[in-house]
């Protein structure tokens, strides 16, 4: 298992920049001189998971990475711009570790270079037929209800704003590798599979997050949502380690789903591959925040 | 002639409301309680001219109403969106006579809102095909290139803006009503003549604004470009009856280019339509300023 996770790991790295100079190359292929430093300020200093993720499942399933790279290139211009709009939404000034697009570049560029990202990245996936193209829109759909569903303060559950701003591009991710390897059949797993990956990755990204704020009297809305749907009373004295070990038995609870999951799957390698992935995720969000997470069945 | 201009405008007058009423079923239908509110400020007090085209034009050409109408609902859900993006962009506070959508409903709200129609409305047209879904997108993107140039202040010419952010819809009105009419042999024609009918429509409707402005010291963008345009120099003392002559000359120049475009049809009928489709947009357009226009030949 841990050697396992290793090659994934390396299989990252090693894709990582190949992936970074195809989105480079769109925009200078794609995108006229005069926004391309605002578009480039938009997609810049991602970890490009969700592009990675289109190209390894498309190689796992006996796809072509040559095939995959421009289904990839699309899954970071929609995922970078949906972090843009989101920031505007949240005034948000900080992200990826330097200033947020529209602080740095004003709000006007920043709505309008993504208005021009979204159809470009619907472009770049005409090559696949149309069905990768209605996968794109229905996406890009999805991601807007989940913010408008913050923006308008709706009922919507912690659980169901992840399912729209981010299982939708775990999703699109694996949905896209599917079909960049002609397996159409799997794009039903790849919806569930996706499902579980965008909770892991939100709430162990959430629980990073949340540290910022443990002891504030004012709690921003996504922890609010998420103690809610953790029935810790918002009002009561948040502990760290008892906040902690909550998440962690949450973590735990979505990663044996997904190995339920897949353990009903015929393909054995791709099962094994699935469970990786996602403890992968985790461990990478959590360490990166210094937590050490690791799944018990 | 005038008689038809008469049938035309009393086509429009018959069919408006039952767009009006399919735009707010689509409403009901497809945007959620919350946010519809803003949806209906976005869309509400259009003259509804480009989907009234749509209608037309698949009618003219031997489609049916009903298979058109979902295209014309789409058609007024992009252009409505342009104007709510476009209002953000330039700060007008004004549209339709009541306050801008981002005045009246706030930025965040407004830019998730049009995010969220522009998928719809790709989606709205799918029944007619991947074509139709496909210049739906690319509209989309021109009119934000369009938008763009304004933005940055790019070297884009009057003409040129007027071909991204007007021209391009009108463009998408006869693509539409051509595909829904199951001619897609006239989409090369429909590009043609909605290229001239976006420079008619929109030097007519520059040409009433300035009239707000020809004794400011400080002329807004649009004015300055057009200015620029008719060879007149931004700082000479401008003359309304001066400037409404060259115009009125520009009118009657594109005016004859259709005529030209036209006179090579082989469907005769088609042909006396649109010649008289842009008569009656320019006489609409200007009569609504107090103009009257009638082209010579």
């Amino acid at each position: 298992m841990e050697k396992f996770a290793e090659s994934f790991e390396a299989y990252f790295e090693k894709n990582r920049k190949i992936l970074e100079e195809s989105l480079m190359s769109f925009l200078r292929d794609k995108v006229e001189a005069q926004e391309i430093d605002v578009a480039k300020y938009i997609i810049e200093g991602g970890k490009r998971l969700r592009g990675l993720l289109t190209l390894y499942f498309a190689e796992l399933i006996g796809g072509s990475f040559k095939n995959a790279l421009k289904a990839a290139v699309a899954l970071e211009l929609v995922h970078s711009c949906s972090l843009a709009i989101d920031d505007i939404i949240d005034l948000d000034t900080k992200r990826r570790g330097k200033d947020a697009a529209w602080v740095a570049k004003g709000l006007a560029k920043t709505v309008l270079v993504s208005n021009l990202l979204i159809p470009l990245a619907i472009k770049e996936v005409e090559y696949l037929g149309d069905d990768a193209v209605k996968n794109v829109i229905e996406t890009w759909l999805k991601i807007t209800k989940g913010e408008i569903n913050d923006v308008f303060n709706s009922e919507a559950t912690y659980l169901e704003i992840i399912e729209y701003k981010t299982s939708s591009l775990f999703q699109l991710s694996l949905i896209l590798g599917a079909i960049a390897a002609n397996r159409k059949d799997l794009i039903g797993i790849s919806e569930k599979f996706g499902l579980y990956l965008g909770y892991l990755y939100q709430i162990s990204d959430d629980l990073i997050d949340s540290k910022f704020y443990i002891n504030s009297s004012e709690k921003p809305p996504f922890l609010s949502k998420m103690l809610k749907w953790l029935g810790i009373n918002d009002n009561q004295n948040l502990n760290w380690e008892m906040l902690k070990e909550v998440v962690f038995k949450k973590l735990n609870f979505y990663y044996k789903k997904i190995v339920e999951m897949t353990s009903t799957l015929e393909d054995v390698n791709m099962a094994t591959t699935f469970n990786q992935i996602a403890i992968y995720i985790v461990q990478k969000i959590l360490s990166e925040g210094g937590l050490l997470w690791k799944p018990t069945l």
